[in-house]
């Protein structure tokens, strides 16, 4: 999987890792696609012992449930998404050039993690049901929002939005059908719903929050 | 369920059903609500049994396999949630009229069926594995944008959009926006999302899309 070496070291918490930690972390690398495929039902013990190599009891010495196990997978599949869209962001553009960047690495990249973006995927799993993974996902969610909002915070500050513009607003609006879209690509395995979506975030961008529109 | 007796008798294939075919309806009408909360994967027989009444053999007399019944089932949620919306939209209204009525029965309505949008649901669940359910998720998205993709056409063609427009185009950008604002309703259990999308959805019809602007 794509940088997930990067994610792996990252989520190292020391300098020197244990035998432990690290199989952990490579049973969490191991089961974060299987999980993003399956979902948390779909993903049997049969699944998580072919992807790992590993037996039940090795697994479960690093996890005290299933649950916990899929959180920790979760959390990895939105780090390699992140990280990866993130590279293609120059964090020294301005703020708009910035937007319409993330808005690009969102529809050309994708999320590298293979079973799509893993937000919607545990977001829709999780809705009715498993109160942990839910979090996560609406913590990620927030995350994202709060990123991009940040974003056109910055571009209102620089003059390049209008200053009556609700930044959050306005970032709801974009994750919202950037994960629409992403949908549709899922189930249709074509680019229109994405790129129809993309031009009309940038037009959006341009027109109607540009400064000296009405 | 809301509708659902409409639905079912819709669904009849006859006037004068058999008990067969009356059975074949209530288990469908019984195990729609589960499959929409707990997935494909996530409903098991005991479900079925417990939301039926019956026992296996009196299931399984009437579907060849879980796809089948599950299939049956999303078709069934999706008729509930179209026609419940549908009955929001004066079908008499000006198409522009029509248009914004369709967006705010999707945000004031949701879908009746509990466990969210099936199309969402589905879309997500199936996108990697199940075929039949994914054929059925893509038929149903779609059938939706189609029927918004009308009203534009119907919009432009009685000058309340501008020419240019490509009705399919805008109809896509509408059902994405819905469906990740959707996602984030059934996350974070509040409507911000839906709102920001629907307020959005109408300034676009209202100005990008009216006649006399670039």
């Amino acid at each position: 999987m794509i940088v997930s070496d990067q994610v792996v070291s990252k989520m190292a918490k020391s300098e020197n890792p244990s035998k432990g930690e690290l199989t952990r972390q490579m049973i969490v690398a191991a089961a974060a696609p299987i999980f993003n495929q399956k979902g948390y039902e779909g993903c049997s013990l049969a699944d998580l012992m072919a992807a790992t190599g590993l037996q039940k009891g090795g697994i479960y010495r690093h996890f005290s449930s299933k649950e916990e196990l899929a959180a920790a997978a979760f959390d990895y599949n939105c780090e390699v998404s992140r990280s990866a869209r993130m590279a293609l962001v120059d964090q020294a553009a301005p703020p708009l050039e910035r937007l319409r960047q993330s808005i690009a690495a969102f529809v050309d990249y994708r999320s590298p993690v293979p079973g799509g973006c893993p937000i919607l995927n545990t977001a829709v799993e999780s809705d009715d049901g498993n109160g942990v993974l839910r979090a996560r996902a609406s913590k990620a969610v927030r995350g994202w929002v709060g990123r991009i909002q940040a974003m056109v915070q910055d571009a209102i500050d620089q003059g390049q939005i209008r200053k009556e513009v609700d930044a959050k607003s306005v970032a709801t609006v974009i994750v919202a059908a950037l994960e629409g879209a992403a949908m549709m690509n899922r189930l249709e395995r074509n680019e229109y719903g994405l790129r129809q979506v993309q031009q009309h975030l940038y037009r959006y961008l341009d027109s109607e929050l540009a400064p000296g529109e009405k």
